[in-house]
């Protein structure tokens, strides 16, 4: 622990000093700049302490809400922030650190964050962003063009269009899904007659004026929870959040939801949109697009494609046939911060038409003036800060075919650590990965048997069982600190739609090896023996289990 | 223009090394970060262009959509952006741009944004920010605190517990106020009896469930534009955002107020929340926040005060006394990145009570698991960058008394530019700053007088020549690059509230100098020179008026 006796001089000098005198070559914060600027990952890997200390421990470091009455120096501070920030942050870039979708940046990212912070554009409006207005624009055009593959007549005519917009850059997929299901629900409760639209009126008068009882999004079961935040937010209601039946491998049943549409409208509840989700968070799997996108068309409905961790796969000619479908959604969301290698807080969603989001236009008298080509004149969002120019520099730097090689290896390395563990004879493979997402679970070779022979409240009880042991392994292997896998449930067909807990990687560091992935399954497989209780546990009553 | 013929190798090698490799000292971006690192100022004046190049030119520069086949070398695409993006980005932390809420930053912040994007933790959860998480809530408690003053034990109590929340950090006043809002209307339409709440049922069933026939917002005529967005959004729709009338100091009417709720109640109307502003952003006046926060109290509605820009005022002890009843409210929106001196992306919405956001809390299976800390489940965004820890570093490194010798500099420099405005012959304030934010116009000595004895419609035409006249001085100011102030659009009490164009200047930059502010003033007088032709016209009108 850090105690800071120093304190520093408060006066104005002293302050203007901070805006105009850079930190030195020798003060500690250039210092650390430096070695992390040098190796980054042997940075981490010596200042952040490997072993999990209680999060109540950790707070102890932050409890006091008085902000301080006495100034830190820079260096002091930077001693502190090492020593109770960075030391107990988590090593997300890490190789081993394959539970999440963060990953490794390239290097230029840091240099390049740091000229676009001190560059402190505002993307709101032109007059506090100048070129990164069209370079946001023509990044929003060129990642409108890798999903619908429009001419470039069309780039020419609409991406830099005052009155049009073919996306907007957002914080993350959560707001670029909310943007989306925010177009959908006034396009489809747009003006009519006297009805001056849903952004005017409110949703209570455009029911009534429409003349229905309710409103739905439709998604299947694997959708993510920020759907169900759009649907709050927008005032449809959890509820208005229809879930669809999947399959065996996690998508969506398309005849599932034709029949639920066809239900719905039957009770006056008009379905405004469907969501397809292109990569799963839990599971990794696309939704059979192209046939969503048709029963879309029937029925009159949004089709929104959340690809927030997928959509990085259409870079790849090899595989973006998984994504196949994605043109002809409506709108659809991507995250730059996760398959395309950038640093937290760039999400996107592009729309098909350009004219699709003039139905949340809004302008202002000192900015967003009509006619202007004001960015924040179509964003959910208002001041914002240059982060395109990071993606944009990421485009050329790495390339088409770059970012290309870095899925393929992503996918094909799920492919093999999905064959690695099913030649294991204690490991269990519970969903196949489609792109670089798996979820698998250790089980004790007796207790497969067992398992297999296992039915009703026997194989529940199993179950639960495994449940326990896995969440062991995976919180135990956490706090250990040499490797992280992430946890989540599901209810897998083959197992009676019991709640399953189980292990779930994403691939997408390419500093992942074979070996990282080999010594994982090691690792969990020594955990387990760590609970013998549990072991015996599962052994009696599987060994009872006829 | 930059033509680039090399092109980088794109192999799974080559890539591995942007992972692996950091940049050499002597590359063209080490060097570009270094220079920029020594002395920000200089470098951003010699990299960027002063005289404004038309946004169409410019536009050329970034009119493919199509992500380049071949990869850059990082030091040729770096020079690429220095030619292309940096020379026409926006000097926003010039002391001569006093146009916008941005400022100069500090220069610790810099690096410290570089090793918070290395970090790159993601605050929605836990597992993948660790000690992120109780900085974060530490520092929603001291900015918490700061408002509200409650006492430690509450904040020993509430600021990291798990099921609740101070508020939630975000990418900018927009979000927070959007959050506030939702919060609000989803406690105004909460589950009773069989209903089971906005959040689940909707805002249709909801306003059957308790016999509305609208809702709305209410703020004065000078709230911000993001408020009629969140209206939208939020499905009451932009006319449940009714605008209450104001004062000739750009202050809500609280008598207006009282009278406007009770008469939308009569009309079975729910008023839900008003907003209270603290620092318009067109005017930079503070409504009567007592008086609001008593009629919300009698009428049972949300008070939400945006105090994005103006919130930092309660860091000066000499002068926080200008927000008082600020700490009446429910909830409050501060943006770190206006007066609290951080890089765009830092916006934060506070809760006067804890359990305020439990309407908007949500769940899911592999993160956000009921008791868990994860900050996620209390906010509108999900994945977010570490950005509080810049916060906690200035809040230690510039500290309280720091922070008040910032604002308190602000704000008697912009009393200092009202008096040197109202000493000109050809000058009028028309706003006067309460805050450090004031509006103004030149009008040449002669109109002046013409101005005073004018009436109707000869008033009228008058004013309407002199808006010719600011927006184009305003414009050509602008073009030629040495200084910026912005315009807005007002309707002055005293100008029988026409529109009025005028020049608007936040001095919030405290290398902005008195010589600066004499420079502008004498550099808007030549350029009114550069338009005989108006001025002639506006003298032979002017000498019309009896």
């Amino acid at each position: 622990m850090v105690t800071e006796t120093k304190t520093a001089d408060v006066s104005f000098d002293s302050l203007l000093k901070i805006f105009t005198v850079p930190e030195g070559p020798d003060s500690t914060l250039t210092q650390i700049e430096a070695s992390l600027s040098q190796n980054l990952n042997q940075f981490l890997r010596e200042h952040i302490v490997a072993e999990e200390k209680p999060l109540r421990e950790i707070e102890k470091d932050f409890s006091s809400a008085v902000i301080p009455e006495t100034a830190s120096f820079v260096s002091d501070h930077t001693e502190h922030l090492l020593n109770t920030v960075v030391s107990h942050s988590v090593h997300t870039s890490a190789p081993t650190f394959i539970g999440h979708m963060t990953s490794a940046l390239p290097y230029f990212l840091m240099p390049l964050s740091k000229i676009m912070i001190a560059l402190n554009q505002n993307l709101v409006k032109i007059e506090t962003s100048k070129a990164f207005t069209p370079l946001e624009r023509q990044v929003l055009g060129m990642l409108h063009r890798l999903i619908y593959r429009q001419d470039d007549a069309f780039y020419q005519r609409w991406m830099h269009s005052a009155n049009h917009s073919l996306g907007a850059f957002c914080s993350g997929g959560t707001i670029a899904n909310i943007t989306a299901l925010w177009v959908a629900r006034n396009n489809a409760l747009r003006a009519q007659g006297s009805f001056k639209g849903v952004e005017k009126e409110g949703l209570f008068k455009a029911m009534k004026h429409y003349g229905y009882e309710g409103l739905a999004i439709l998604v299947s079961e694997r959708g993510h929870y920020s759907l169900k935040k759009a649907a709050d937010v927008l005032g449809i209601g959890q509820e208005g959040l229809v879930p669809v039946k999947t399959d065996a491998n996690n998508r969506l049943c398309p005849k599932a939801l034709d029949e639920t549409i066809r239900s719905l409208k039957t009770r006056c509840i008009k379905p405004f949109a469907v969501v397809g989700v292109a990569g799963t968070t839990e599971t990794g799997n696309v939704d059979p697009l192209v046939e969503i996108a048709h029963i879309c068309q029937e029925h009159d409905c949004h089709f929104h494609v959340d690809a927030a961790w997928g959509g990085a796969t259409l870079m790849s000619n090899r595989y973006r046939h998984l994504l196949s479908g994605i043109e002809l959604a409506d709108s659809v969301t991507i995250d730059a911060h996760k398959q395309l290698y950038l640093p937290m807080g760039a999400g996107m969603v592009l729309f098909k038409e350009p004219d699709a989001m003039k139905c949340i236009e809004h302008h202002a008298q000192y900015i967003l003036r009509k006619g202007s080509k004001d960015l924040g004149s179509h964003t959910l969002e208002g001041s914002r800060s240059g982060m395109a120019m990071l993606l944009y520099a990421a485009m050329h730097i790495i390339s088409r075919p770059g970012y290309e090689l870095l899925i393929n290896q992503s996918i094909e390395k799920a492919q093999y650590f999905a064959s690695l563990i099913t030649q294991q004879p204690d490991f269990e493979l519970i969903s196949e990965p489609e792109l670089c997402l798996l979820t698998y679970r250790y089980v004790p070779k007796s207790i497969q048997a067992a398992l297999a022979r296992a039915q009703g409240e026997q194989k529940a009880h199993l179950n639960e069982m495994l449940n326990d042991l896995t969440q062991f392994i995976q919180k135990r292997q956490r706090e250990t600190g040499r490797s992280f896998v992430s946890r989540t449930r599901l209810n897998p067909a083959n197992y009676d739609h019991h709640h399953t807990i189980v292990f779930r990687v994403v691939l997408a560091n390419p500093l992942t090896s074979e070996e990282i992935l080999q010594a994982i399954l090691l690792e969990q497989r020594e955990i387990a023996k760590q609970v013998p209780t549990l072991l015996d546990r599962l052994e009696t009553f599987a060994a009872q289990v006829k």
